[in-house]
């Protein structure tokens, strides 16, 4: 508990340097690593005060908060991006998020689960799987039907808000109703899972630290917004991969880097319920939340997606049944799922 | 017995206002409404009166005469369409069907089974789900290879309907495979089935209404394609929202409503037959068939679909498998088949 | 063995035929006809060679030797196609022999497998099927986020070629990690089907075989390539067609006929594994090298495709997944996959 709090204060001290640099106008640059870094570490601790003030109310609980305030920085982000007015960076982050999870933590989990299996292959319920494929099947259909009438330029692809808003509702609505079913009948599975992963914090301190990390999450995401774009310009690295690359890992898939951390511990149930949960919410609940959020704002987030990163999700979706949809994973297949990612990340860096 | 007569009856009655209402140059709309209920309403009658008769000859037969004639309506609506010109809600109809079928009615029975299921989980045989997927995914690589085709511009679209003719081919010698190889393993789980999905109507009496019903059919779709045109002019809806939503259900869907109605009484296996069978039967031989009779026409019915539609299939396909191909769903799965429905309509409706 | 080596004289004598004929300046239909038939025996020959020398050193040699040199006459013919500029059928030649083995090699070997099984249905073991969907789909993933980045035409589709490279190492790493594992789990199972694929040769006349007939590979194949452009313009086919139809069935499909003989014997798992074996290595082995090796060149080899065989190579490796990844199959899917390649063909033929 002792080390735990003292990794927060480290990442606070973080964060207000981020700050202090950002108020006193220093190098953007300088600002976008801090803040960048800060913004993992805040997404650390926020898991770890969830998963702490869940354990006091059971797994049901837990999983809705952590549906909720698991994802707050990433939330933060796209927020400040789209009141900036970076829809690119706002959307792209978001895809990021998806392909750095599905992608790179899974690959990676897979890899570190085969090799320290006896006989080469982790074993796992093919359940989660197979239900967070399904609902990424739910959402690339979404995305790509407004994808392709975009592209077409027909007479929908005038009504992009209006669609996506009725997408939204469709995919929150189809994600409660998973949330539900998932949490009743893992009741027991999933409350034996909440306590291995996190060295669990008392309540009280758990609820501050809570507190503190959240509204850490919301000003280092403005200062990390702001210095974005001179930041960038000035590493001359393109915007597509500002978001695709560091915005996600920053916001979303440092917290995530635990998956493989127990994947080598040999806990391969837990591994994989990490990523695949946090997967299931980005595509299901984080997007279409704030797709109907952004509704508040100037510039719209809708689900069209330009179609490199549509075909990348569709085949995302279908590699990742593919691969885990069996319950039973080997090296090979996490090299498969590292590579798509490199793949892909070379593809973005040329954008 | 006398309760399904007397519902005949009652469609025959609503058929004849519809054709008194064409004859007398009523509101279209009017002709429109009444005609769409008609044919929602032959549609079943023909549904009842094919099993009745091939109840006699067992259920080899049956399977013929329901391939043959249960898809009757949507045949002469096509057909139609197709004398009148009209390609584009001729196309949409067949797709329509699909979707129709694929995506609400199958998941409308899929979230029934899986409420009244006492652990929440539908259970069903899960070859007759993979064989519906092969047969789709079979038929959506033709539509995709000629839509692709098409949207390149390249040599080969100018050959559509001669590529066309050669994949209606394939897909029916495929079809036929599947058909013997279906009726011949599963001839006596097909004969259980087949007595219990609708009360059966003795030889003669069910003749005479398969007669009557099939010419009922042939005058009440020519009466409301007739109609269709100006009437959707009138209510101000998009040709592409009344092929795909409303011709499709009026056409097909509503004999399979008593999909979802046998789910509801737990017949698990029974619901997923019919609706999987109709399926099938509308991707791989009404749709190749048309192709084939609209050689005769000026207008030729083709494969090339624009790339929204031509997506939808692929992911429809590639979501019925997952959904289904394990033989077991969950409420949140009919629901996100539901939501894939819900989503496709909404866009159609901006068209 | 002595059948053997006579098959083998006829073949290097065919081959000879078609050297005279070449440099004597004979028609170059005739050229084309001749080492298009030697190219196909000359990789039958480089098989039934490998296979002798491999038996020597156990399975694990036998499958690194294969991968090497099984490919050796498609090689060549993409080499020699690309330093006389003709990219179209240097690519073709590899969709093409990806096409020929999933689809035709594979549909027959079903269709006949299937006819010969008591009960209509083929069984095999499922491991292969899934780890070859696998390594298709991580190949697929790769050639569609370039294929549509090229189609956008962005900033990315301008750096085509390093991207290629990355995506090629990539491939080659996952390839090679796949076939170590593969070797190391199969070792028993492969002996055994190694023995009794191909009537065995002593090591000393396998080696000088092996070693004429990549010798004649090279010089067939150079042959062939420059009788290539006059004879396609003189019969009137398309160069699409030669590429993917013609080409890959002489340089690579011919070979992979033991497949469906073996399908015919009731020797599923070898038959299955003969042709798997084929469109991993060509997917994931043969291509990335092809695009390494062509960095040599003027004309350098990419992995953008067109979108038609972009989007055919995609539901290939979905189909073939669904079709095999569950260890049995029955006529109609071995109908269902030589349907598809019938289409695809007859697609090809107007381009």
């Amino acid at each position: 508990m002792i080390r735990t709090i003292a990794i927060a204060a480290g990442v606070f001290a973080v964060a207000a340097v981020g700050g202090i640099l950002n108020y006193a106008g220093a190098d953007p640059v300088a600002v976008f690593l801090v803040t960048g870094a800060a913004l993992g570490g805040v997404a650390w601790v926020i898991g770890i005060a969830t998963e702490s003030v869940g354990a006091r109310f059971g797994p049901a609980v837990t999983g809705a908060l952590q549906s909720t305030l698991g994802n707050l920085p990433e939330l933060f982000i796209v927020l400040f991006a789209l009141s900036a007015g970076e829809v690119v960076v706002a959307q792209f982050s978001i895809l990021g998020s998806l392909f750095a999870n599905a992608l790179l933590v899974l690959g990676l989990a897979i890899a570190a689960g085969s090799w320290r299996a006896s006989d080469g292959t982790m074993r796992f319920g093919a359940r989660l799987p197979n239900d967070t494929a399904t609902l990424l099947l739910l959402a690339v259909f979404l995305i790509a039907i407004l994808g392709l009438s975009d592209q077409v330029g027909d007479r929908a692809s005038e009504h992009q808000v209006e669609i996506s808003v009725a997408g939204a509702i469709c995919l929150l609505i189809v994600y409660g109703a998973w949330l539900v079913g998932y949490l009743r009948s893992d009741r027991r599975t999933e409350a034996a899972l909440v306590e291995q992963s996190h060295p669990s914090l008392p309540f009280g301190p758990a609820i501050v630290l809570l507190a503190l990390s959240g509204v850490a999450a919301a000003f280092v995401s403005e200062w990390f917004v702001h210095a974005l774009d001179p930041a960038v310009e000035a590493l001359g690295i393109s915007k597509a991969f500002t978001g695709l690359v560091i915005v996600a890992i920053a916001g979303n898939a440092v917290e995530n880097v635990v998956a493989v951390q127990l994947a080598w511990k040999r806990q391969s149930d837990l591994a994989i319920s990490v990523v695949k949960n946090s997967v299931a919410q980005i595509a299901c609940f984080l997007y279409p939340v704030l797709v109907l959020c952004s509704l508040a704002f100037e510039d719209r987030l809708t689900f069209v997606v330009a179609p490199v990163y549509l075909g990348a999700l569709a085949l995302t979706a279908i590699a990742l049944w593919q691969i885990t949809g069996d319950g039973r994973a080997v090296l090979f297949e996490g090299l498969a799922l590292v590579s798509l990612y490199v793949v892909l990340a070379t593809l973005v860096w040329f954008e």
